[in-house]
């Protein structure tokens, strides 16, 4: 495993003097959905070392609306720094370089869907300043773009990055993100040797509706209806979703079903941690799981264009998302706590040991905190805590980089001031009970 | 109750010689869907007695693949007869007129959906063409458009009719149709005293997709979501649908769950009929219901407008029609059973009687005859049974009738050999043990 050097950014700092500009640091946000919400409130709340914020939404008013809530909230740390607002069209490369170069920012955070990761991460490069994200630039479920294909495109950026002496740092959320340093934690200081990786995800929270995603509904039903691809005995295996499930009991929130699941970091833990298994576990309530296969059934979760009788012409996924509550709307009466974590078993000092690295994080307390619910709050939190390491040269070195490959420990150390702590678990040595469903 | 006296047919045979015409019958069928293709297959191996077919609908293409079908199955009963296919737009009564008058039918056959009888209706008076349909001209589920409005647009031409000395029969499908000839039966028959009747109805049919319905999916889930309104006692009862459930074991498909639900003959049976109870109940399964519930609780039901995130607007029933399998496809593959009746509880000679008179119809059996499945089959079959007694003189005096208060008796005679027989079934005396759910 290769750990990120630091690199100070007294580097980076002379580089601003040279181009006119003086030491106050900056940022530039790109995206102002749920995620975006909490990133822009930890940034300003971190904006002693992060500087001036602009977070930029082809829509404005996005982006005017996070900033009225953190005057609001009165979450600037340091009220004299700036905090904008700004549109841009993520999928046009010279808008976004035009607005880097107005910006200035030491760093770009990606807090948009997945598929402008790549029209962001050509304009950093084109205008050499640094790149975060917090998921990866494929859809997970299309031919071409599953699991084992995840992050290619971006990884294709490994050298360029390196050449322009910027950072790129990938999958900067909680899954991905700190799930992978929880693994990278669990090989640095827990086992000699891993055996299987789980990482288990379930929110427990209710927000009080019948149905409703707890992020985009078109990105998330995409997600969920995919094929599951797990690492297991040196290749990939593919599963229709929800045919592999498992009970597990987590802490604060109890027992719970999961189902194997496409997910980014499968792909990014099997390029750098050698496991046996590499899974992704998601849970899903049998009351969730009905309406889902009812939606699928009559063709609701489909991407795919029908011509409705008086000839409009509709792809049904984007329907059900203008019937489906905002995502957003959900966040203030939304009650209980998420579990996420790592499961990895192994041998330490040649003994077979198992260990659970996990947070919880609570809906209302990511309320009173940012106005947002836990799942953005989980996504949020990371990729902030991500950007101090790079502002604070440990995450720095040129080149592109996912979570496993840099060192845990300051992130580890940094995660709790932002807002999620974690805890490690040790479990009884065993591998899980999976079914395999029809 | 009023029974139709016997109007000699050759009163109208001396109107269409003077109007220059020869001796030859003939009628209209305005509407090609499911019923409408039926009714066709079924007036052309009548066309002995019903004379000249034309077929009319909006899109022409739909009656020539009915006539298609007729020839193909060679179910013209004369050959020589014309079987024709038109163009027209139901909702525009001069183009009803108009058409009407070209092509000099002795009756119009509405198969169209309920909310053309009005301008149907109105046409055929300014014609002066007898006329019959085969369901209510409202929706049973918009306020104002409920059971106990049901029909007060179409018995505002009472009158009218009886003044230009045409004919209207009213809702003569199986149910509405049938089920109240079956109580009129029951009033003539079998009965002294009528304590309750209850409509029974169950497909026990299998088409063999996830979810479908079987006949316009619009018309269809909108019927089944509204409050299901039944008279008691000398008033209107209104409670949401799927909250009264009984079991009752059906002739040859046996014990099925059915629920309280609006329908049309409620309002007509409890205008003709004195009864402390009056009610219909539908057969559902519970994945049917599951899938329904679902397709509710997301809104996908709703006939209001929705706006997608690109600005197209649409009807989210629409879309959902656009998803599901076109009820006409499913034909081929249906196999099993309907089972469809009146249930009369009351007095005869001064005892408790409890009679259950019904019909059992075949999917397959109904394929094989006309090509298509039985839940047309039995609304098709009525509605030419009915077209019979009024060809024959039994069910032709001028005025708007239900099927309540025309004489049961050569309707039932007929009926077998026009597709569907019919069987009367004593069964033990005591009121439905009725679940209320919430």
């Amino acid at each position: 495993m290769l750990f990120g050097l630091a690199i100070i950014r007294a580097k980076q700092h002379e580089n601003q003097i040279i181009k006119g500009r003086n030491l106050t640091m900056a940022i530039l946000q790109i995206g102002a959905g749920g995620v975006g919400w909490v990133i822009a409130h930890k940034a300003a709340q971190n904006n002693d070392v992060l500087g001036d914020i602009t977070i930029a939404s082809r829509t404005v008013s996005k982006c005017e609306s996070i900033i009225e809530s953190i005057k609001k909230m009165e979450n600037m740390k340091d009220p004299s720094k700036k905090l904008e607002a700004r549109a841009v069209n993520a999928d046009d490369v010279d808008a976004l370089v035009a607005l880097i170069k107005e910006v200035q920012p030491d760093l770009v955070i990606n807090a948009g869907p997945p598929w402008v990761n790549m029209t962001i991460m050509e304009a950093c490069y084109q205008a050499k300043v640094s790149y975060l994200d917090t998921s990866v630039a494929v859809d997970l479920c299309s031919e071409g773009q599953q699991v084992p294909q995840a992050y290619d495109w971006q990884w294709g950026y490994r050298e360029k990055f390196k050449e322009a002496g910027i950072t790129g740092i990938l999958g900067a959320g909680f899954d991905p993100g700190v799930v992978s340093v929880f693994a990278a934690y669990a090989v640095k200081h827990l086992f000699d040797e891993i055996d299987t990786i789980d990482v288990m995800d379930v929110n427990a929270g209710d927000h009080g509706k019948k149905f409703a995603t707890n992020f985009d509904p078109e990105t998330n039903m995409l997600e969920i209806q995919g094929d599951s691809f797990y690492w297991e005995e040196g290749e990939w295996k593919q599963v229709p979703c929800h045919t592999r499930m498992m009970e597990f009991d987590f802490p604060l929130v109890g027992s719970h079903k999961v189902y194997s699941m496409a997910h980014d970091e499968v792909r990014s833990m099997k390029e750098f941690i050698p496991a046996k298994r590499i899974e992704f576990w998601m849970g899903f309530g049998d009351r969730y799981l009905n309406y889902f296969n009812c939606m699928r059934d009559i063709g609701l979760l489909s991407p795919d264009p029908v011509t409705l009788q008086d000839g409009t012409v509709v792809e049904p996924l984007k329907v059900l998302k203008a019937l489906l509550p905002d995502p957003t709307s959900l966040a203030p009466g939304y009650t209980g706590k998420t579990c996420i974590g790592t499961w990895v078993q192994g041998k330490k000092d040649g003994k077979e040991r198992s260990v659970f690295i996990y947070n919880n994080a609570d809906h209302q307390v990511a309320y009173k905190d940012v106005e947002h619910q836990a799942i953005s709050y989980t996504t949020g939190v990371p990729a902030i805590t991500a950007a101090l390491q790079y502002f604070r040269g440990k995450w720095a070195e040129a080149g592109v980089y996912n979570m496993e490959q840099l060192d845990p420990d300051p992130f580890l150390e940094t995660m709790p001031e932002i807002g999620l702590d974690w805890h490690v678990q040790e479990l009884e040595v065993g591998q899980p009970a999976i079914n395999i469903l029809k």
